[in-house]
């Protein structure tokens, strides 16, 4: 989710954790490092008082936003599909 | 990839370890009780003994194999990249 939130663009830290809802801060933050590890993201550090630090898609990661946004429409076309099953599973556990 | 590993047909646990290199069997446990939670996987147990467990995908796994194999083929094209990524990452850290 990650990775299609910065397919718009630039983003700073609080940008992308208003975006991508529902991982905590340590969480994205850990992410962020595993994909800038990965090629995927590259991170900017704007040398203004106080920093600021902007997330971008590197080339490489721009290739990745288009598998990652056919599954993203999968899940979107099948997510009533899954929160049924998940239910169903609840009350037979 | 136990999706894709599944899309060749049911499996058991054992060769799904096998099949998907790399994770705890306490992961693959974990993991295929959450995509049976999601309705992707469903899980039999013959009245055998021992009894026989075997993991399948269902109709709604079927439409998810498509997106996870272009994310493969994603992975498969540019695993190089990632690998040199991460060296010079490491080394800068």
């Amino acid at each position: 989710m990650i990775v299609i939130a910065l397919s718009d663009g630039p983003l700073r830290f609080k940008d992308i954790h208003l975006t991508v809802q529902g991982i905590s801060g340590k969480v994205l933050t850990d992410t962020l490092r595993a994909l800038e590890r990965d090629g995927i993201v590259s991170r900017r550090v704007y040398a203004e008082i106080p920093p600021r630090v902007e997330y971008q898609l590197t080339a490489l990661g721009e290739t990745l936003s288009t598998p990652l946004g056919v599954l993203r429409s999968w899940a979107e076309a099948h997510i009533e599909e899954v929160l049924e099953a998940r239910e169903a599973y609840d009350l037979r556990s």
